[in-house]
């Protein structure tokens, strides 16, 4: 049997994580067990052998659950970027001390285990680590700037992670996530929200705003290829990181403008009617600080993959997530 | 007048800020008066108006120190490398831990002040936020990928202080040093103490072995400059840092051999021949990650400057600290 934690095991990728897990995505790993972690969960969801509700700021509960021994850890709780830059307390509060004290719990049971309790930790950190001015393509080898708290807070437990992971406490690695689109359900509070709003609510006969231009360029994968990753990240040779324990995901670069041909090409005129310029001067500045496009070759060559046009990213949300 | 902490005052480098600074070398600034902070001082040493003894990890002292409202807070303090490598525990207590807890208080301190209180820290970190494999020459936008807990500690400070500049708690910025040569007084436990020595030793009169082979290419600076970079910042324009608050410094690259080759033009055969080869193969095995040549020209656009050849490096040494 495998034990395997999932921390925000409530929330969209979470619950696809789980479901792929549930589905045999983890051909390689023996009877995999899962947990979920989260502050809630809504009814029905992806199946898993416990649910844990609890707060990521509780760290006796986080001590707690370091001492599970779970074989896979993986961390996908953090307070949204458009949060975590309002409420600077709470960002900190729940983004970087939380991974710290895991890592630590973790740690301890690594020493008391006279060292055999290596336990796999896989982080989902995000394209918010980099910040402007960008070359066309942003390659493996360039330097994190984050240029928002939740950023700085990404940055900060990567380098933890690779640290411990260095020292041979834990093996574990970060995955730094493109935008997810199509985003099933409700549109977030986040500036980016719309580059799933512009393809969802139109596929769902509901009108959408537009609120940038365009011509604007950014870099997505779909949640299936978010679980994918995840799933793959367990079952990589973690060896073959040689020391660089951050790595940019491969995705789709587009502008919106492909955007919208892509979903007129699946839903005809009258779905792309249904989209409505507005635009809107806080998510243009916002926008204006997004990387565009990236290089992502060690993660290719490690065998990552996602979708490589905008018409395949429809057709996954049209095959897992329309209503 | 200008109230400035140093914290880290009682060290070489803070010393030589502290001397440099009492010598008006920080003559766009009025009235400077210099607080140092550290474990401990030698005596005699750089005049100050008040020197401070505690420990970094007293967090209450770190709050009280943070709520004195020093105008420019320098944070030179740290567990060196190799001590922070063997032991994990104190290196993160007193590497990442209290960095935090300074900038926290200071937050609070600006906000207590209605947002007037806008410190400038600088903070010293150093080459070992990198890790290989290297290009030739590192450039201004090469990943940070430590590997060693103190290069980890240093990106995490940094990528605190610059979080906490860009929303305006304070006006701070990280210098990541060269390695600092010809260090005055006896050799440290560092592994690359030998680069000084094989220089200082023989200008004294003293054997001074040679752990490595002469083709190893470094990347230094004198100590005269690492005061000049901390002087330097301290006046400079932050606004032209535009977001990217961590600068690689200036410095000297070169071989052993050059670093030899110039003790013979200063200093004659007889120096030369005081330095004794003995290869260590532990050394040798640490020296094979560290950084060998650097392009700083953000640094150099902003008015930083080092060393242009190892005998300069070697004059400063006579001139400022042959006993």
């Amino acid at each position: 049997m495998t034990k395997i934690l999932i921390i925000g095991g409530g929330g969209m990728v979470g619950q696809k994580l789980a479901a792929r897990i549930a589905a045999g995505g983890l051909d390689s790993i023996s009877e995999p067990e899962v947990t979920l972690f989260d502050m809630g969960f809504a009814e029905g969801g992806a199946p898993a052998a416990e649910r844990m509700t609890g707060n990521l700021t509780d760290s006796a509960l986080i001590a707690e659950l370091a001492a599970r021994k779970f074989d896979i850890i993986y961390h996908l709780a953090s307070i949204v970027s458009g949060e975590a830059e309002s409420n600077f307390d709470l960002g900190w509060a729940v983004n970087m001390f939380p991974t710290w004290e895991l890592l630590e719990g973790l740690r301890r049971a690594h020493e008391a285990s006279g060292g055999t309790y290596v336990p796999k930790v896989i982080f989902t950190s995000s394209i918010a680590v980099f910040g402007g001015p960008y070359p066309d393509k942003i390659a493996d080898e360039f330097l994190s700037a984050p240029q928002t708290s939740y950023g700085a807070q990404k940055v900060i437990c990567e380098t933890q992670i690779a640290d411990f992971a260095r020292k041979g406490f834990i093996d574990g690695f970060s995955i730094r996530l493109p935008t997810i689109c199509v985003r099933p359900g409700k549109a977030n509070l986040a500036a980016s929200s719309f580059f799933s709003g512009i393809i969802r609510e139109p596929l769902n006969g509901v009108e959408a705003i537009l609120p940038v231009e365009d011509t604007v360029r950014h870099w997505h994968a779909s949640p299936r290829s978010a679980a994918k990753f995840l799933t793959h990240a367990a079952t990589m040779d973690t060896a073959r990181l040689k020391g660089r324990r951050a790595l940019n995901m491969p995705g789709l670069s587009c502008t919106v403008a492909e955007q919208i041909e892509a979903l007129r090409r699946v839903a005809g005129q009258k779905a792309v009617d249904l989209i409505k310029p507005q635009p809107d001067e806080t998510i243009m500045r916002i926008g204006g600080g997004w990387p565009r496009d990236f290089e992502p070759q060690r993660a290719i060559a490690l065998g990552f993959e996602a979708e490589s046009s905008f018409d395949e990213i429809i057709q996954v949300y049209l095959e897992d997530d329309l209503p």
